[in-house]
């Protein structure tokens, strides 16, 4: 979501998105782990995740210590992909899976928090991302936070064959969720061929062989961009589902064009089985709407890891935190709000993932055909509220300056999350002020993300059983 | 558009939009010219054509008898695909053209009579078609009738390499009219994600390879089923271009999002020029929103030729005036219509193709970023008035039947072409009479459309200079 912040225009290694290339430092520094060996180990119940609603007997793989050797002994080895045909025997003699879910872009930031929500649930997951703008650590954070690992493969969706490959190789999946894509606002208006190629030109190709493969559940995620300038009708704040969508830049416009593609297959499917004789029930999708997701997980070694500049308000208040900006661009401070700045709905990573699992559980069971949902906590907060809330667990003032307002920004976007509430079961349970907290834990601790390790008494403190 | 008319669902000979097949039977008896010495024979002026409003030495190349031998005689080779490194010559020792321009998916109906005018007119015309849903027999009609003939290349827009190499083997290309596309609504409900890859897909891929090879100007043949049902507001009937977008079918829905995906990638290559102290004047594009496109060429030896069952009201009825079809259904005669059956807004392809050329002209000589323009007469007509309009020029009553209303039709979709009739200095200047006349005598002398040769006399007509 555009909002009133943020700073110039995000640089790039490179203009094509289907390369993955990041700086070389950054990537000589990537850690690799060994690909072997990991389905050895007894499996006993692990400590339960602070966030973790239920409890389920998984293998334990390694011990976090263990683990961080092996990663740390990895560094120099190349970076390798794991072949189709290795098998990894990550789900044999293990309590039967709730299901299984393939997990489009799962080492990205939100993908990477809802395959540990997945896991955590017991879900198998399997992961497909070409590490464009993620990297492959997030597998063995996953790992130390919930002790179970997704199976990995390092494609790029417009890859039918290789997506092919996958859904054969993993034949219990029935389910996707959707996140690859390109997600910066400003650059999409820049080189918008390229994020209608990879955005919508992926989701058309995973959806094809979709289909080809018989996987008929979809959650896809979407974004509030889609609404636009709800503030253009009357009563559309806080935004409800049936506020008409009307993106204001290309981003939100790949968003709403994947939503329609969604919704037009899921008909097309669910007549095609009627008109068989079939139940049309198999094809259902799920249009995840969020609003502002912040924050990371509260041991402190997982959260959002940009390569560049990254372009949402607290990731750069982090980076002013730790010195690595001078300071954050506030874009006006004449809007009419109860302090001038915009206002915008801030969502946990934490509280996202689950909602991302309650919607995955609604289609799988009640099979409703394609719905949208909001997934924001409804409460919205202002740039100086955030700015507040983050300087306060930080423990001193932030600089900022405040700009002219930008063109497009708008006022209010704050979520109507009575939906998601009601007929998903589900709402936000962590405050903005938690998300800042867990937030600076992360960034304070890991100011290279995931290319260092974390310090090891966060370590220590993800390895002790919690009462 | 979907009007209140049509039969049944529309038989394909092949899911894969981008196989080059069709029924044995057509395909054996598709003519294919040989590509051999056709730049040997001294270029007179031809006979001006009688929608031609210009008149420009042009190389007479082989006379109308000649030509339909050498097709005739040709019938039994092998189809086959002129080599990109084939050089034609087509374009040497003539008087400078006006421009170069490519016609994307030019071998078909609106394509081929957009060529046609584009050749009449100086322009030198290289077409590019997968012949999914055409036939090159189009190509010796237009050379036919002109005296000029188009150069050809056999290929998918997504194919961008492909695409490449013609932008390279042509420099001179500085615009692209972007037929290329499916285009059957209803069966865009039934395999929707083959209508976003081919539609949309096709589209980035174009775009693409136009930025790499500095190809700057685009005229889009959208439609007007990006209004939707415009009679969800007031007052907006005839329908102007302010009129908002909401396509109610998956083919509308891709034109809509070809339209943003023009007018994005013009906006950002502009803004890019101009970051560049450059003018931005060099990106443009025209989005020509359609009505409903009918009749033929008035000499009767070129017209619409559709793979499979037909799905517009006149080429319908051509087929119940043959005896082909039994009847015409007509899909509700409660509407509030002067005669209870909707009205439409019927264009003559001449019309439509002189449209496009003052599209091009205008897009090239004011350069005005990217505009979009209604392309119809204004005139709205019922069904009962075009069954009585064709009855009358095929002189015996046609067969129908009323059904009850079609979900998705709309009492009254007619176009508001003031925009165009000012800004383009274009409007339509043939009838719907004039195309129900021009239509039967394609359709009487040609039921094989183009697996068939002319009559004699037609083909005599057309060798016979006019006044």
């Amino acid at each position: 979501m555009s909002s009133g912040f943020a700073l110039g225009t995000l640089k790039r290694t490179s203009g094509a998105a289907r390369q993955i290339s990041r700086g070389g430092i950054l990537t000589s520094s990537c850690s690799t782990l060994p690909h072997v060996g990991w389905a050895t180990v007894t499996a006993v119940p692990r400590h339960p995740c602070p966030l973790r609603s239920s409890h389920l007997a998984v293998r334990r793989l390694l011990s976090a210590r263990e683990l961080l050797q092996r990663t740390s002994s990895s560094h120099s080895s190349p970076r390798h992909t794991i072949p189709l045909t290795q098998s990894r025997h990550t789900s044999t003699a293990r309590t039967m899976a709730v299901g299984t879910v393939l997990v489009t872009g799962g080492t990205g930031y939100i993908g990477s928090f809802t395959s540990l929500a997945l896991l955590e649930h017991g879900y198998d997951v399997v992961i497909v991302d070409n590490l464009y703008n993620s990297s492959k650590v997030a597998l063995d954070r996953i790992e130390l936070i919930c002790g179970r690992r997704p199976d990995f493969y390092e494609l790029d969706i417009s890859d039918e064959k290789a997506l092919d490959e996958v859904f054969q190789k993993h034949p219990a999946i029935d389910s996707v969720i959707h996140f690859a894509a390109l997600k910066a606002v400003g650059e999409s208006g820049e080189i918008p061929l390229e994020y209608y190629k990879v955005n919508v030109g992926g989701s058309i190709a995973l959806m094809r062989s979709m289909e080809r493969n018989n996987v008929t559940n979809i959650v896809f995620s979407s974004s509030a961009t889609v609404y636009g300038d709800a503030t253009r009708f009357e009563n559309m704040i806080p935004i409800p589902e049936h506020c008409p969508r009307e993106a204001t830049n290309t981003y939100g416009r790949t968003k709403v064009i994947i939503e329609d593609v969604i919704t037009d297959q899921v008909k097309a499917q669910r007549n095609k089985l009627e008109k068989a004789g079939k139940s049309p029930e198999a094809w259902n999708g799920a249009l995840l709407r969020y609003f502002n997701p912040c924050g990371a997980h509260p041991t402190g070694i997982m959260g959002e890891d940009p390569q560049g500049v990254p372009f949402n308000l607290l990731p750069l208040l982090g980076q002013v935190a730790t010195g690595e900006r001078e300071k954050l661009l506030v874009f006006g401070d004449d809007y009419d709000s109860r302090d001038g700045t915009a206002i915008r709905d801030y969502i946990h990573v934490v509280d996202l993932a689950r909602g991302h699992l309650a919607a995955l559980n609604y289609v799988r069971e009640k099979k409703p055909g394609v719905k949208a949902w909001n997934l924001g906590s409804g409460r919205g907060s202002t740039v100086f509220e955030i700015i507040n809330a983050f300087s306060k667990v930080v423990g001193r003032d932030l600089a900022y300056e405040v700009k002219p307002r930008r063109q497009g920004d708008v006022l209010n976007l704050t979520a109507h999350p009575s939906l998601a509430n009601e007929e998903l079961n589900w709402k936000t349970e962590l405050t903005m002020e938690k998300a800042c907290e867990d937030l600076w834990r992360w960034v304070n601790n890991n100011p290279q993300g995931y290319r260092q390790e974390p310090p090891p008494e966060l370590l220590a403190a993800v390895k002790t059983p919690k009462a």
